[in-house]
C-alpha cells in the first residue's frame, strides 16, 4: 500500500487536514492557556475569552449571532441533539426526514420511533432519481403529514446533491413545524446562511472544513424548544454540558474565518477539477450519480458498470489515490448505500459506486494521473474477468488479482 | 490580574496542562495523518490504527480490555451515556445515586425522573458529615430500594473524598443491579482498576490527567445493557457514533501511559504539598472539609470562617494563585455547593469554601508563598471588616477593597 504521506487525497467529504493557521491557533491552548473556561481565575478567563471569540467567528461565517451557536463534539452529536432535544421538549407527534439523511439523523429518528413509551412516528421523504427531494412534494407532505419537526440536509455527503431547504423551511415555518438542516457537507463549499435558509436549527462541523475533529455546532433559533442531550454543569447556555474542548473550538473558529474568506475561490477550484474528472470518467462509460441535480462543486459519485466499488477503491489505494467506496462515516458499519437505494439505483450498479471529493490541495495533474491509473486498473480487471469468467471481477480478492 | 503565564496553578481538579509527550503524539494527526478512521484507504487505516493503539493504552491503565473501552467526547458525555443508555435498555425502575455526584450524573438522573413517560424514580444516597457514603448504609439501601442501576463516584471533585465503591459494587452485583462509577477525579491520583472495582461501567477522562480536552472513555462490562446516546454511523462498536477525535484520542492514550508510570510518585509529591498546605491553613483556623475521610492525595477543600470563598479566590488570583471557590465544572451555573450541603455543612461556612488541587508542577516553595499571601489577604480583609462592620467582607466588591 502506498504510504499516506505520498498518496493523493481525494476524500475531502470524509475529513480534511487541519489548516496550518488553525493548528497554530490551537497550540497555545494545550499548554500555556490550558485553563477550564468555567474557572474564574486568569487561566479560566483566558480560555473563556478564546471560546467566545470562536463563537463569534462561527456565527459570522454561518449568518447567525454568537448566542445562537451551541458547540458540540461533532456533527453527529449536533444532529442527535436536535432530534432528541426537540422530541424531549414537545408532545410526541410525527417526525419527517428525507430518505437520504446521514445515519446520524436517520438512526436517532428511528430510535425515537422505536421507543414505545414515546409515541413518535417517523416518516421518510422520498427523493427523485437524481437524489434531490422535490420541493413541491415536500411542501405537500408537510400539510398532509403535519409533522412536529423536520430534518432535511442541505447537501448529501455521498452524492453532493443539494436539497431545496429554504423553500421547505418557508413552508414549515408557516405551518409551525420545527425544521433543522444538516449543513455539514454544504458548509464552506456553497453559501450557507442560517438566517437566509430560514430553518430553526442547523448543524455545521469543523473537520469537514479544514478545522480539527471533535467540534461542531448546532445553530439554533432562540424560540426552538430544546432540551440537552448531555446534562451536567450547564455549559453552552444550559444546552450542552461538559468542559469545552477549548483548542478544538479555537481551531474551528479560525477554520470558519478561512472558509468564509476562500469559499468562492475553493468552489471554483474544485468545480474545475470535478468537471475534468467527470469528463474523463464519462468517456470511460461511467454513470455519475445525481448528475441531473444541483450538486456541491467538489463531489463526484460515480460507477463504472461491472467494476465493483470496493475492488476499485482498493486498487486505487495501491496506485496512490485515496477515494471512498461509500460514506466514510458509515464505513464503521459497511453495507449498501441507503442514498443510492433511495434514488432507485439498480443494486448491481450501486455496488460499483465510488466517491471522489476534491479539496484545496488537489491539482489538475492529480486528476490526469488518476484518470490514467483508473484506466489501467479497469483494463486489468477486465482482462482478468475475461480469463476467469464474467463474475470474477466481483469475487477475486485484490491481492490475488493485481500487484503493483 | 496576574497573567496566567506567571500564575501558580493550584486547580488541577478543574483541568490540567497537556503533557508535552501527549501534544507531540497528537500533532501528526492534525495534518499528515488526518484521515477518517472509517476510511479504507491508507489515511484512514493509519488513523484507525492510532485509535486502536490508544484504546490499548487506556485499557491497560484502567485494568480493562481494549474492547471494553468506549471513547466519548468527555466525562460528562460518558456519565450521560451510562444513565440514559441503560435507562433506554431496561424496564423503568429506580435509579440510585450518591448525593455528592457530579452534576453530569445528577442532572441526567433528574431529567430521567422528570420525564413522566419514563416512570423512572430517583433516590439519592446520603453521605456522612465527612463526605463519604457509609458502605453498610449503601448496601442496606440496595436491598431496601432495589434500584435497577446505581452510580457512585470513586472520588469527589470538590472534597477529594473517596467512596467505598468496591464494597457497594460487590453487593450490587450479587443483587443483579447495574453499577457505574465516575472515576474522573480518582484516575491517575489513586489506583483505579476496573476489574478490581467490580463495577459494570466506569468513566475516566483525559483532561484531568494531563491529556487533551474533548475525550474520555466509558469502560463497560460486556454484559451491560446499553443503548447509544449518540446514534449514527455505528462507531465505537455501535455505542457512540461520530467521527473519532483522532488527535485527542491519541493524546489520551499517551496520557494514560504516563499516568500509570508516575501515579505513585505523583501521589507522594502532591500529598507532601497538600499536608504542608493544610498544616498552614489549620494554623490560621481553617476548616478542612472531608478531613476525617479517605481523600485524594492532591485535594484540599477548606474554609476560613467569615472570609467568603469567592472574595478569597479573586484576591488570590490577583496575588498570582489560581484556585477554585467551587467545582469549575459547575461554575457555568454558579451557586452553592450541593456537596457541602449534603455534608450538612453550615451554609455560612459553605460560602467560605475554597478548593486547592495540586499537580505535577507544583512545588513546596509555591505552597510557602501561597500561605504567606493568604495570610496577608486575610489580615487585610479582617482590617476592612473591622472598619466597615462585621458583614462587609461579604459585600465589599474586590476591586474596591484591595489593590495589589
Amino acid at each position: 500500500m502506498t504510504d499516506s504521506a505520498t498518496q493523493v487525497y481525494f476524500d475531502h467529504n470524509a475529513t480534511t487536514a487541519v489548516d496550518e493557521a488553525a493548528v497554530a491557533a490551537m497550540l497555545p491552548y494545550f499548554q500555556g492557556n490550558y485553563g477550564n473556561p468555567s474557572s474564574s481565575h486568569a487561566y479560566g478567563l483566558r480560555a473563556h475569552r478564546a471560546i467566545e471569540k470562536a463563537r463569534e467567528q462561527v456565527a459570522l461565517a454561518v449568518g447567525a449571532t454568537p448566542s445562537q451557536v451551541i458547540f458540540t463534539s461533532g456533527g453527529s452529536e449536533a444532529n442527535n441533539l436536535f432530534i432528541r432535544g426537540v422530541a424531549d421538549s414537545i408532545t410526541p407527534a410525527t417526525l419527517l426526514v428525507s430518505a437520504v439523511e446521514h445515519p446520524c439523523v436517520l438512526r436517532p429518528s428511528q430510535a425515537l420511533a422505536w421507543r414505545t413509551s414515546e409515541k413518535w412516528q417517523l416518516h421518510e421523504l422520498a427523493v427523485k432519481e437524481t437524489g434531490d427531494v422535490d420541493a413541491n412534494a415536500a411542501i405537500a407532505a408537510l400539510s398532509r403529514i403535519k409533522p412536529a419537526m423536520v430534518s432535511m440536509m442541505l447537501a448529501n455527503n455521498e452524492t453532493g446533491v443539494i436539497q431545496p431547504v429554504a423553500a421547505v423551511a418557508e413552508a414549515a415555518a408557516a405551518l409551525g413545524i420545527w425544521i433543522h438542516t444538516d449543513a455539514v457537507q454544504a458548509f464552506a463549499k456553497i453559501p450557507v446562511n442560517f438566517a437566509e435558509l430560514g430553518v430553526h436549527a442547523m448543524t455545521v462541523s469543523s473537520h469537514k472544513i479544514y478545522g480539527p475533529k471533535g467540534v461542531a455546532a448546532l445553530i439554533i433559533d432562540q424560540g426552538l424548544p430544546l432540551k440537552p442531550l448531555i446534562y451536567g454543569g450547564g455549559h453552552e447556555n444550559g444546552l450542552r454540558s461538559g468542559t469545552e474542548n477549548v483548542p478544538a473550538i479555537v481551531g474551528f473558529g479560525v477554520a470558519c474565518e478561512l472558509a468564509a474568506s476562500r469559499m468562492t475561490k475553493l468552489a471554483t477550484h474544485t468545480r474545475i477539477l470535478r468537471d475534468q474528472m467527470e469528463q474523463g470518467l464519462l468517456s470511460m462509460g461511467a454513470i455519475i450519480f445525481g448528475e441531473g441535480a444541483q450538486r456541491l462543486p467538489n463531489t463526484t459519485y460515480f460507477a463504472l458498470p461491472d467494476i465493483e466499488g470496493d475492488t476499485l477503491v482498493v486498487q486505487l489505494n495501491k496506485a496512490g489515490f485515496a477515494v471512498a467506496s461509500g460514506a466514510a462515516c458509515s464505513s464503521a458499519t459497511p453495507g449498501k448505500s441507503h442514498v443510492l437505494e433511495s434514488m432507485q439505483i439498480d443494486p448491481m450498479l450501486a455496488r460499483c459506486a465510488v466517491r471522489i471529493s476534491f479539496g484545496i490541495t488537489n491539482t489538475s495533474q492529480q486528476v490526469t494521473d488518476f484518470l490514467s491509473s483508473i484506466k489501467q486498473i479497469v483494463d486489468q480487471l477486465k482482462r482478468l474477468s475475461a480469463i476467469f469468467g464474467a463474475e470474477s471481477t466481483q469475487t477475486i480478492t485484490p491481492d490475488q488479482s493485481l500487484t503493483r
